[in-house]
């Protein structure tokens, strides 16, 4: 899994700060994650190829997570995309689209599929062959979902040089494939753990943003290799945090820790703090592996 | 008049250009002029003031020109303006902005005034003591206005010396601001023009973007000071520009000549071209005093 950030500020964005916006590439499939303002200008400056982006997950509503979607299906559109595009999100994502293609005069020439997801949705809502993407209630001013992606045990390969070895035939493969074991041209018994590389454990990603802090997430997010979790402020302000339904680096943290996590990642950061080196501090001494989602940063796991 | 430039292109925005926008200071009242996705974004960038900007005027419906205004909306509700804000654009404009604040929860402190104007209008639409603004139509796809900015002749103006030196009254100071002549304390004859700074000429300023080339556009632009016209293209596809209601640089240029403009300002390049010099210089062979709208850039005049 490759998750690019393109942006982890907000409210207001600045030149280097935009709005949320992340892409997951999960073997080449791109699943882009909330779409602030100028995500299509950053899709670009970070050379992520728009047409592998299959589909997009929405949080929640508020402009700092949408308002980069009607430039991007515009882009999409003059980039002669044909091949489809899902949209996910809570109801209105698809009142909101449609009246903006409407009045702008936007036609996409391929098909949008809007995912509306009722309020509380706590399913999985879409799956593939390689990963499946749950969604589950964060508690914000407004209808807002958490995300988490999994990917399948990889199944087992086979090495080509052990093909040609043991001359095996289409039937042999299939049968290794499937975890037996095979018996050689001369009779002896070839371990189907000589002949295949074997499965690899599936990774998990968890975003959480908006949210104000509640215990309740850690079951949602439990053991994730690595989780996105809003830290709009310091926790010296988590009166205000918990007003306006945000949280704290050290309730981001404290998540992560209670949800024991591998890793988490820190972002939404509000854009009173133009350093953000003391909430990577602050977060870290409750959560040793907390890293910040600086725009333009790439995490590989 | 100080024209910042804050995006100039056409179709899909890199990361150092934005899709179209413009502010133009008049004695510290901003207009913005069209509104593409990212004006928020480089207002802060380009320290302009967006409690400034108390009228927006918007040319046409495509979202190259119409997608930073749900941002910008945002931006300004959190910075707690209270001052009513104008949008003046064709009919759809306030379709658009409800729609869009309706379904992402954006309810503005302050007043939004939006004027819609009719398909075709040629009038003045704005005027106060300072400048007047008259919109015109243009020639393209979907309704379309360009805007000419008319600052009123400046009145004349006392030194503040000479009002001192010669003890001159409120009636006085008020007949000499008329254009009177004045009788000083010893009888002499003050001539009106020895104690007054004479009245400054008002300056102009058009805007035309997006048009197909056609002459009747001089009419609308003649002799003012600057003027902004679309060059899309380089002459080279003067068919495709047609095609696509687009103009090119020596169409730019011509109608630069022909309107009898002092200077001429060339945008909405295409995003075909990352060199933007031979642009300047096809336009220069026609127009010389020819400049490109770069992302940044102010023009004072």
């Amino acid at each position: 899994l490759r998750l690019h950030i393109l942006g982890a500020n907000s409210a207001i964005p600045t030149s280097d700060r935009f709005s949320s916006c992340q892409c997951l590439d999960i073997d080449g499939n791109i699943s882009m994650i909330d779409c602030g303002e100028g995500a299509q200008i950053n899709l670009t400056k970070y050379k992520i190829k728009r047409s592998k982006i299959n589909q997009i997950f929405i949080s929640h509503l508020h402009g700092d997570h949408i308002y980069g979607l009607p430039g991007l299906l515009s882009s999409l559109s003059l980039s002669e995309r044909t091949h489809p595009l899902q949209v996910y999100g809570p109801a209105g994502i698809e009142g909101f689209l449609k009246s903006v293609m409407k009045y702008s005069y936007l036609v996409p020439r391929f098909a949008i599929e809007i995912i509306q997801l009722p309020e509380g949705h706590n399913e999985t809502v879409y799956e593939n062959q390689k990963f499946a993407v749950d969604c589950f209630p964060l508690i914000h001013r407004v209808p807002t979902f958490g995300y988490k992606f999994r990917t399948k045990q990889l199944r087992p390969k086979l090495d080509k040089d052990v093909i040609s070895k043991y001359h095996l035939s289409v039937d042999q493969i299939k049968s290794a494939l499937e975890g037996f074991d095979l018996i050689s041209e001369d009779g002896t018994v070839i371990k189907n753990s000589k002949i295949t590389i074997p499965k690899g454990k599936g990774k998990s990603y968890a975003y959480c943003s908006d949210t104000i802090y509640h215990e309740g997430l850690c079951t949602h997010v439990n053991e994730v290799d690595v989780l996105y979790h809003e830290a709009t402020y310091m926790h010296d302000m988590k009166v205000q945090a918990a007003e306006r339904f945000h949280s704290t680096t050290i309730q981001a943290s404290t998540i992560a820790k209670d949800a024991k996590v591998k890793q988490l990642i820190i972002g939404h950061f509000s854009s009173r703090y133009k350093n953000l080196e003391p909430l990577l501090l602050e977060s870290r001494s409750v959560f040793t592996n907390t890293e910040l989602a600086e725009q333009g940063r790439l995490f590989e796991f």
